[in-house]
């Protein structure tokens, strides 16, 4: 009999796991809360903004696409450049230095969204098609420029990024009068496939 | 013996349930469906949009920055608006009252997107910086305007807020004429880190 | 005493995997990667983008509300359209053909971002409301036109499509000068809730 009873205490038990573990539960989708949480994965790059300005149409990675009625596309428009929409299409690299090998391309547009402050809502991708990295991170969000640091979201990546989530903060880390911007990106990843 | 014998099923159920809970598993990830799904967070609000008509200046809190080839920048266009690209910084109020105290910045763009009805595509944020809530909700989605409720897709979020997502019902709360309206969001978040 | 020690060991093991399931674990969201990922679901539709040209106002489904500053809103610019934003409102069709009936529309936006060679950065959802789909998926990403195929993610979606993520891959079917094409989309979700 004995051992029957434990037989049964473990199939019991099995049971009681087993209802734990499969059940769909409707509990709401807490995840676990480690503080702090740890990325699984960390990237650092840089990325370099030459906005046209009539005069530099050979260096130029973005141009100002939309304005506001009191606008021009130009040159970005008075109130905090509120309403200018620019694409982009700027080189990424590893350092600070405007002039190393690119790793891949920030592809996307930026939309100034306030008339008293620097602030824009940002849509754009890493692409990248090197020996490194292969796919696409792609990214959403509010930027209010003049914060030294800023949040965004990663949505969604592709290829070596496949299904990635995560949060990206923006720091400007040099700009050169209304044409010329370098901003660094810390990409940390907290879903990873 | 008997013992055992009893460890050795407690064992084996270890190895079993182990094998079912820590092994890489091929299955793709289908999520329990609780019917229904239960939120980990609701929030709702109200924002507030003032569309630039060229003599409201002051009081604007957005602007049409793109038409279509038979549009202006300052009146919405015929045929449903399709064409225009309004960017905003709407204040968000927890009531409907527009001079209530702020409690965030709903800052993005919208875009007319349909010839014969009212459709719109949204990118926009919430950004906090308050007492109550610090951080920001990405949101993008269809915005089919004539229906009462539009549920619109919440694709991820920073600070407090972080790395969320989630599902937001639109409801056109209030308009006036072209210039003036109202949205209540409710905010659904169904990940909560 | 042997059923008890049965039952201890069983319980032990309760806590023991109790604990390995239930607690906060300060382990990175490393997700399992079965070789190769099998989406939850699996979805193939055609959509079809005739942009207004000047002419064909009555059947065009998109136009240009957005040019660099050496375009204009009727002809794609130059230098491979960079600057142009094209906001569309697509049928899309279960097959190629572009007079199959509807099942939903893709509505939404790409922005030509790249002055050397045709590369757009797109925000759009497909918007189903017919018996066999109702919700909306929404997409994200960087689309290299020039290449055979283009991943991009699904950010999100609503109704039947609640909390979904996944790639998409866009491909060029057909198209027509520039004013037709048509884009094949295999949509992979790999998130079903």
């Amino acid at each position: 009999m004995e051992p029957n009873k434990g037989l049964v205490s473990a199939l019991f038990l099995f049971f009681l796991l087993h209802e734990t573990i499969a059940s769909p539960t409707p509990k709401p989708h807490i995840k676990p809360r480690p503080p702090p949480h740890h990325p699984c994965r960390h990237l650092t790059f840089y990325f370099h903004d030459i906005i046209f300005n009539g005069k530099n149409s050979k260096n130029a990675t973005a141009a100002i696409v939309g304005s506001p009625p009191w606008g021009n596309r130009t040159i970005l428009a008075g109130q905090s450049h509120f309403g200018n929409l620019v694409v982009f299409d700027d080189p990424i690299t590893l350092d600070n230095n405007l002039h190393s090998a690119p790793v891949g391309r920030a592809q996307g547009f930026y939309i100034y969204d306030r008339k008293d402050i620097f602030t824009a809502w940002l849509g754009f991708s890493f692409v990248f098609n090197s020996t490194q990295h292969r796919g696409s991170i792609n990214f959403a969000g509010a930027d209010p420029l003049m914060n030294k640091t800023r949040d965004i979201s990663v949505i969604g990546g592709t290829g070596d990024f496949f299904m990635t989530r995560g949060v990206a903060t923006l720091e400007t880390d040099a700009f050169e009068g209304e044409v010329y911007f370098r901003l660094r990106v810390d990409i940390k990843l907290y879903e990873c496939w």
